[in-house]
Formats: C-alpha cells, sequence, structure tokens
C-alpha cells in the first residue's frame, strides 16, 4: 500500500498528458471529463506540464454562456525523445517532438558475430548520435532516451540481465552507454515497450486490460492490467515465449522444452516450413526476414506450402493466446512486432479462428484480437515512452520536494 | 481512470480493517504507519469502521512522553459472516464473527445425480439455517453471505453462467437462493474466494503479486495484482485450469485438448494413476477423495507407484506453475484446495524441485512457493471475505452519499 498514493499520482500525470496528445488543443474540462479526474487534479496536472514547456496554452473556447475556456496543446517543440530499439540483427533509432512524430531515424546492421556489448553500443552511441543531427536538436533539448534490449533486464541498475540471442550475462548496458550518450537514459525490453506504445498511442490505449503479443525472433507478451504495464516483482513478467506449449516438445534455449518460442518465433517458423518441405524456395536458410517475407509472399499468391506454414503457425500461437485470454481475461490481444506486421491479415485470421476453438467461450467473447495499428517501429516509440514517462516522473519528484519543503506532511486523503 | 478514485478508497477500507484484524488492539498512528496512509485518512476511516460496529474503542496506550493514544480492535461481536463452498460432492458452510473465527459449521453431501440448482438451492438453505441456529445470531447481525460456486460467475446478476461438473449454463442462482436466504448475497468461484482468503489471512498478505493456485475437481489459479485480485474485464481471470500444457494431449470437457486441468485435477491424478497401474489397490475409481488418500498415505509409506504418481503429476503441475512464474513474475505462488491439503509437502517438495528446471531464473529467484497456511476451508473464508468486502462498500457507498448530500462535489485530489 505504501506506493499507492504516488503511483496514482503519476499514472494521473501519464493519463492527462496522454489525453492531451491525443486530444490538442483541449481544456481543462474535457480532460476532467475524458479521465474523471477532479477539474482541481487537471489544473494541478496541467499546471505542472505547463512548468516543464511539455504544453501550451494555445488560446481559449466559447462555453455555452460560461467563461470562455483556456486550451492546451502538447508542445511538439518543447522537447525531444530518442527511442532505442536493440535486436538481434540491427539497432534502429528514432527521434521524436513531444507529440511523438519521428523528427529522424537511422538504422545499423549488426553483423553475425558482433555481438560483444562494446560492438552492439558503438552501433547505438552511432545511431544516437546521426538522429540528434539530422534534426539539428540541442542536445538540452533531449529529454532522455529509450534503450529497449530482448531479454531480462534490471531497470534500477541498467543492467541487461540475460540476453538469449548473445548469450549476454549481467551486461551493465547503460554504465557502457553513458561514456558516449550524455542524455539520461533508460532501460527495458522489448516486450514492455511495445506494450507501452500500444496503451499510448494504439490498440491498447483506454483498456483497463490488455496483452500485447510480441511476434519476433523471440517472443512475449506485454501485460497491461488494471490500465497500467504489469512489471512483476522483478520485472520480469510477460515471458509467455517461455510458458510450456507441448510438454517435453522442441528444445528452447531457455532450457526448457516445448516453450511457445520454439513454435511461432521465426527460428520456430522456419522450423514449421523445413518439417514441412525440407528444400522449400521459400527457406532462407540464414535469414529470417527473407524467410518471413517469403511465405508472405507465398500466402498472397497461394503458395499451398506457405499457406499450411502459416496455418500451422497460427495454430500454435492460437493455442498459446487462448491461455492468455483464459488466464487474464483481456479486453485485447494486440498482435505486435516484425512477424506479425510481415504476415498481417492472413495470420490475424488464422489465428482468431484457432482461438475460438481453443479459449473457454466467457472470456472469448469479451476480448478482440487485433493487429497492432502503430505504423512506424513499436519498440522505438516504446522505448521513447519510457523517457517521456522518466521525465514526467522527475517533474513529479521535483514538485513532491517544492511541496514538501513548503507545506510539510503532503501524504494526500485518499 | 474513473474508477480510481473509488477504487482507491475502498482497497484503503480494506486495508486498515485487514491490519485492525491482524493487529488488534492497535491505534491510528500504528495503522498508518502500516499502511502508508496519512493519519487523517486513517482516522476517518476508522471513524467509518467505528460507526458501523465493525471496530470498538478498547482503550489507552501510552506514547513516550505524548498524549495517550486511543486503541481500536476488531468487534468480533459486531456482525456475523457466512461463506458457502458448493462443491461438485458437497456444500460446507462456515459462519463467522468479525473476527473471522468460525462459530458454526455445516456439511451436506450432495449425492451423484444430485445436480439440479433447485436440489443444491435445497442444502445451501439447510447449511445456512443450520450454521444461524447453531451460532444463535440475530439474524439482523448477519452482514452478508458469500457464495462459491465453480466455474464462470457473473458477480453483478448473481448468475453462475457455466459450471462444468454439473453442465450448468446461466442458472440465476442468487435469484433462486433468495427466496430461501434473506440476508445479502454476493456470488463468485473457488479461485476467487481462495486468492481472497490468502491475501487477507494467508500467505499472500502484505505481497502485491501472487498466485493462488486451486487444487481440486477441477483447477484454477486465483491472481493477485499489483496487491488486489485480477478479475480481468468479464470476471474470469484465472482459468489456468485450462491453458495448454500438452498440444493435442488429454480431452478436456472443456472442449480443449491438453489442458493443465487434465493432468492435476483429481480426476487427472486418477488416471495419472490408471496409466501406471489399471489395477492398483490405490485406486477408488468412483472416489476422488478416497484415491487422494491413499495416495498419501502410499507415499507416507514408500509405495512406489504412489511415489511415482505424485512425482509425475508434480511435474504435469510444475511446468503448468513454471508458466505462471514466467508469465506473471510473482512474488508468492500458494498451494490451495483439498487435493494440495492432503498430498502435503511430498507434493510441495516435487513441485519446487521441478519448477527450478522449468522456470527462468530470474522472475524463479523472485518467487517463493508454499502451501497455503489457513488452517479451515480457505473457500468458505474467502466467500465469508467477499461478504465482508461487500459489507464495506456498502459503508462506502453510504458515506460517500452522506458527504455528497452535505457538501456537494467529493471528488478527491489524488
Amino acid at each position: 500500500m505504501k506506493r499507492t498514493s504516488r503511483d496514482i499520482r503519476t499514472a494521473n500525470r501519464y493519463e492527462v498528458l496522454r489525453q492531451i496528445i491525443a486530444r490538442s488543443p483541449t481544456s481543462r474540462q474535457e480532460l476532467a471529463s475524458a479521465t474523471g479526474l477532479s477539474l482541481a487534479t487537471v489544473a494541478t496536472l496541467v499546471g505542472e506540464l505547463l512548468d516543464l514547456r511539455m504544453i501550451t496554452e494555445v488560446g481559449f473556447e466559447d462555453s455555452a454562456g460560461g467563461r470562455p475556456r483556456g486550451l492546451v496543446a502538447v508542445n511538439a517543440a518543447g522537447g525531444a525523445l530518442i527511442g532505442v530499439d536493440i535486436a538481434e540483427t540491427y539497432v534502429h533509432v528514432e527521434l521524436f517532438d513531444l507529440a511523438l512524430n519521428v523528427l529522424a531515424r537511422a538504422e545499423e546492421d549488426i553483423r553475425p558475430g558482433e555481438s560483444r556489448p562494446e560492438q552492439v553500443i558503438d552501433h547505438v552511441a552511432a545511431a544516437v548520435g546521426s538522429v540528434v543531427a539530422q534534426a539539428g536538436v540541442e542536445a538540452a533539448r533531449v529529454l532522455g532516451v529509450g534503450v529497449s534490449v530482448p531479454g531480462q533486464v534490471d531497470r534500477a541498475t541498467g543492467i541487461a540481465e540475460y540476453a538469449p540471442n548473445w548469450n549476454w550475462h549481467d551486461v551493465p548496458l547503460l554504465d557502457l552507454l553513458s561514456e558516449h550518450i550524455a542524455y539520461p537514459l533508460h532501460l527495458d525490453n522489448p516486450l514492455r515497450a511495445c506494450a507501452v506504445a500500444e496503451l499510448w498511442f494504439g490498440a491498447a490505449r483506454g483498456h483497463e486490460d490488455a496483452v500485447v503479443v510480441n511476434l519476433g525472433t523471440g517472443v512475449g507478451a506485454g501485460l497491461v492490467l488494471g490500465g497500467g504495464l504489469h512489471r512483476g516483482v522483478s520485472n520480469s513478467a510477460g515471458e509467455w515465449g517461455h510458458t510450456t506449449l507441448v510438454l517435453d516438445g522442441r528444445l528452447c534455449h531457455c532450457g526448457n522444452h516445448g516453450c511457445v518460442e520454439t513454435y511461432v518465433g521465426a527460428p520456430g517458423i522456419m522450423r514449421n516450413l523445413r518439417e514441412l518441405d525440407p528444400r522449400s524456395p521459400l527457406l532462407h536458410p540464414e535469414d529470417q526476414t527473407a524467410t518471413v517475407d517469403a511465405l508472405a509472399r507465398g500466402v498472397a499468391e497461394g503458395d499451398p506450402v506457405a499457406v499450411k506454414v502459416v496455418r500451422d503457425t497460427a495454430r500454435y500461437l492460437a493455442a498459446g493466446i487462448a491461455d492468455l485470454v483464459n488466464l487474464l481475461n483481456p479486453e485485447v490481444v494486440v498482435l505486435s512486432s516484425w512477424v506479425a506486421a510481415r504476415l498481417g491479415e492472413p495470420l490475424l485470421d488464422e489465428v482468431r479462428e484457432a482461438v475460438a476453438r481453443h479459449a473457454l467461450r466467457r472470456p472469448l467473447a469479451a476480448t478482440e484480437i487485433v493487429l497492432s495499428p502503430i505504423p512506424t517501429d513499436p519498440v522505438c516509440l516504446g522505448a521513447a515512452t519510457f523517457a517521456l514517462e522518466g521525465a514526467l516522473q522527475s517533474v513529479g519528484q521535483r514538485a513532491a520536494q517544492r511541496v514538501v519543503s513548503g507545506k510539510g506532511r503532503t501524504a494526500p486523503t485518499a
């Protein structure tokens, strides 16, 4: 319980800014009605955001017969946020304004064998330098950099505890990055980045309970529960890719057998194809992306092998998604990341049909399954959102310190 | 967000009463420090509970040099709560005082074939009448009756939407019960009853994230996330028994194949035994309880078949628990209900060992697996707790109405 009042305050600050980003320009009255918060609370939070120049006053609107209402809008130029998506084969970096428009992009390839932390960090530093230069923003205006790295991370210490693709153990990633990058750094993983991107800007917006299923080389599920990200006690919730789908099934790199990831991650999909037709021209043995692209084209052209592989993959995926539906009873399941984007509607159709066979009637009736509507890289967007959340949290800490030093105890009556 | 301030207020009311029950007698100062709430908030909530005679003033304690502090304690005699556990083969009813001590018990057998709602309701009404008569409480002092029925329930309408054991569909259980029982009625299922019992009185107390694994005829997992019960969007979260453990495995009554329940529910355990030794003297084909008891005795006596069946069951169970650990990253996993109670420590030891082989290192390190410490029927206790929560919620509604009519808008600044 000790965390409650500060958590609520931070969550309310997020929610007000989310609504301003979605509705700019908007009035305090409209924000109060959209968030369910009192007008006084909204006015306080709007004041904090104005102080920080994250939003600006942009005029007045008439209110039927009453006093004209002040309008606020997000101050797009009030700061820049950087999102870093470190994946197995590339580093993708985007620089955003405060309305989360992309102002600049950079991509670096990670070649096979380039898996030492120092090598990866050099790519990150180069790409971050590139987006800042391209966008021409002053260093002081960069509010923060969110960094997503696959696997298990400790946010508080900035350590990548276990990155399965490169077998990294306890790499002090943020310490190493801070030797090259002077902006505030925030570390998390792609599951949670995608979930936060959907929660702020995508298909989870306005939902209390949502699951963002991340389909890439690795797979996992970002969990939005009770309107916020569910992290678990040590920030490792969401490892749905390492839940058992087939007891004693395919060996997984985690040491377990039959994990969901071994059937629906990109290497698992390649294996589904290989088991069906080892010599298929669709198969690019060293290239996951090319293979998934070939499958997508094959499905579009009615190639029976491609259709069968997508159907088999959808069936594995659906059994795993039905588990999430039965266990968590979410309002929406969002399919995100590059495999979902490339296989698109044909995969979605097969998945919906198969989930309906596996899930219980009641939770199934309450759930929608959709593709991520976010048009850009959701991991970069989510990582930038972590930087935004970090900036908002530090506002709150400064505001709280001000009040504490001025008035003594400030615990609210809630 | 609209639910936030009322939810927090209700959760704080629960938490203050939980702490009073745990610490009686206690002071407002101690409650503020235990809950992290302000003294003003605690004083308001304590005032509400005093008004309702759920707690009483019981004197003063010295505070070093300051004014003596008023002490409050739960008013055990201030009301009675009834918990009803409707299971496949019995109805178990307990009557509690407000300190959640059992004052009276009644049990009715449900014979095979007695599965019509009217038959079950007659047993419930008889048992409820019996505990009220035994305890000699006045009708006006019964604050409510919590009713647990297996399967999927709609709390708002009091309808048992799907009870798999009896193939009930959309039975208006509370309407039918209200023809026999005049007290306020609250419907939910055993998963959530056990979770709430652990959260208020058991191994989940004080934890933000906990999973209560319910092992009986059916199996499931009550989820405590973020310090409260996770219900999902249509109150059906926790159907872990119907997540897939073995794709295309044993047929489940839900229509899916390979559900966790088909391997670790009591009928699944009987099947594990039958597959190992179809003529085992441990097997009581028509009696789940007798079979599980025979297995427990067999393990105690070193019977190799019993040891093997418990080990096989523990391995299935552990793979399913590792899924919960990897997905939800809880602080504690509690094994509850009658199969867990009867197989006890030998099952727990095997489960702990096997979970360590299946789960990821980071979430595994953060999780404890324990047997439920609740000595009585946790379903009755949890059902009575729902009645207590219902009574506390109606206090809140009355208090809010009073304030609204007196002072106008009351939305807090949170």
